[in-house]
């Protein structure tokens, strides 16, 4: 077991109606003017706008507004966003819908405390030292944005997605009430159930070190995430499922499955991004054609975790029979397994593989991942 | 799934020859003077006191100390701890031990903040609002004290083993180096692993709503336990395996296992709590005893969970092999699983039973466990 930091000091508030609180809790951090983050305006077609402007106002908060936010987030807003925070001299940021949303609240927050160019954090010519405190209403549960440090954003002229990571945008306080996602689509359904796999597998295939106990934990998030994405397909309104869903979604990724692993990284995502970036596909429907490819090419390399995950997970000797299976739920439950599925033409892998080998190189995976070895891998899909 | 609120500030140091660095991390909180509590001298016999001191030393952190904490930790040295703390006008309170010397710790941070006597705060007569801050750094992994809120202290002249909790006495950071529980005995090995073991079903098998996700996650944990218990006492030198074990420990009772569950509650530790404070018996050995009479006394209450425990943890489908299995691995790791073998005579059960139902009162739960029910299980015992 490796050395590790174990360290998140984000408060969940989970479960019904808790949004109503969103003004209370900012108050008791002794905040005063916020800056109101959220998407296209869905938050306004149920009563999540209202409930969250009225606590705001019930509790004297302040707050100025910032729209527009799509997935794959933009820089251009997150620029718009550090402008009207300055401007206003906001307090915090509140993220109020997806992990996109909490993203560019995280991203504001730093870019909001910084006299130069955000994008200097995403590509490591700057380092984090402060940021506003941040705070999210989640409205999707996937990237566990909620309770991390993470912020992946695009810039929009260069076409890279990167991402930054710092304990000082874990929100402060998040809250995750099921019931405001229970609009979610079944495609967006989907795409979460396979983000939040992909989340767990990557660092569970690729570690040098990966204790028993964190396959363990993997595997229980892998299973509750399989199980509640079917039941939730036949009834949305399975409160329960969504909740269990939502908690498994936030424990993917807040630090607690690569504990005391080593060596592991995060190949898909790598891949992924430029999918996203070069087609504007969803992340993780981008994710679902990339992740049954890449199993297929990098299985060899750590074939006896790739057994126990068939073995765990659908109850076969055979890691083939594991890939198979997995791919085959990624189809049944809706999401595209291949770059055609994603409507991404053969003759744009090569400026996929030149894109992803950029991230690759900044992440420090360079080598292992050149243009070549992307292109062999996404051939498979 | 029921509403809740997760919030674990803590941050933990994992791996090898942290303590080294105690200084530098009290040193990061702006903090210049602590009293040092540590228990009967063994931390002097290995370097590690020597270790404390030198990192102390070298970040200039001044230090008053209080040592004789004793396992089942009494009030009497919690107060001689304020007494020190108060006159001394130390910043934050270090304890370097095992859970003993993390809830002395604890009780003393409050304590050292308030005017009356800290006892008021274990029968519910005052309230926590504030506390010194805590830093602990583990010899022995079990209590999971390093990683939450609570406290348990036993008052030497009432005999009443009572506990207190609040998120204002997590400690700020701890330090768990598996490398320093190595010298363990065997004895108090067994007696974690059964402590472990013992935070992860109360709830798994009280609750009312108990999420398959919760249940995953502990069956995780006492599998790593039991997988890890037998590696260590063959091979107590088997770092991975001490590790996994100590970070399983912490995962037991930091919070996460209960989250979103409801009515879940502790029987067996309120009743072992009157064995060791009786007839001093180790926490851990008590509720080997505790346990599985307890189970045989209550699996007609949630026997579907009873056979779920059968099946994932012993590959059973009958929930009375469940038990006798559990009660065997308990025996065959060395721990004591009747009263007689705790050394406890059958003429104590009555006086056990008013202690405990004392303890039962003041916990909520009287009724459901009255002297007579708290006989009727000891007598399985």
């Amino acid at each position: 077991m490796n050395d590790f930091t174990y360290y998140n000091p984000t408060k969940i508030e989970f479960g019904k109606e808790k949004q109503n609180n969103i003004g209370k809790y900012i108050e008791q951090s002794g905040i005063k003017k916020v800056l109101l983050v959220y998407g296209g305006g869905s938050i306004k077609k149920n009563t999540l706008y209202n409930d969250i402007v009225t606590s705001l106002n019930k509790h004297n908060i302040e707050f100025i507004e910032l729209s527009g936010v799509v997935s794959n987030p933009l820089l251009s807003k997150v620029n718009e966003g550090i402008l009207l925070a300055k401007e206003n001299t906001v307090e915090a940021i509140l993220g109020v819908g997806g992990g996109s949303v909490a993203d560019s609240a995280k991203a504001i927050a730093v870019g909001s405390k910084y006299d130069g160019d955000v994008w200097d954090f995403f590509i490591h010519k700057a380092q984090i030292t402060e940021a506003l405190p941040v705070f999210t209403v989640m409205t999707l549960s996937a990237t566990a944005s909620e309770m991390n440090g993470n912020s992946v954003v695009m810039n929009d002229e260069t076409k890279q997605k990167y991402s930054i990571a710092s304990v000082l945008i874990n929100p402060v306080l998040s809250v995750v009430n099921p019931q405001l996602m229970t609009t979610v689509s079944d495609e967006y359904l989907a795409y979460s159930a396979v983000d939040i796999i992909s989340h767990c597998i990557e660092v569970y295939f690729t570690a040098t070190t990966h204790p028993h106990f964190n396959s363990r934990i993997v595997e229980s998030i892998i299973k509750t995430v399989m199980e509640t994405t079917e039941i939730l397909l036949e009834n949305p309104n399975d409160y329960d499922a969504r909740a269990e869903f939502a908690w498994s979604a936030i424990q993917g990724l807040n630090g607690l499955t690569p504990a005391g692993t080593a060596g592991g990284n995060f190949p898909n995502h790598m891949i992924e991004h430029s999918l996203s970036a070069l087609y504007n596909v969803a992340h993780g429907a981008g994710l679902a054609v990339v992740i049954p490819a890449w199993m297929k090419w990098y299985k060899e390399q750590n074939r006896a975790q790739f057994e126990r995950f068939a073995k765990e997970l659908f109850a076969s000797d055979d890691a083939e029979v594991g890939i198979a299976k997995l791919e085959a739920w990624f189809a049944k439950i809706g999401a595209p397994i291949t770059l055609k599925d994603a409507g991404i033409p053969r003759d744009g892998i090569e400026a996929l593989a030149i894109n992803a080998n950029e991230t690759a190189t900044m992440w420090g995976m360079g080598e292992l991942y050149s243009k070549d070895t992307i292109i062999e891998i996404l051939e498979k899909a």
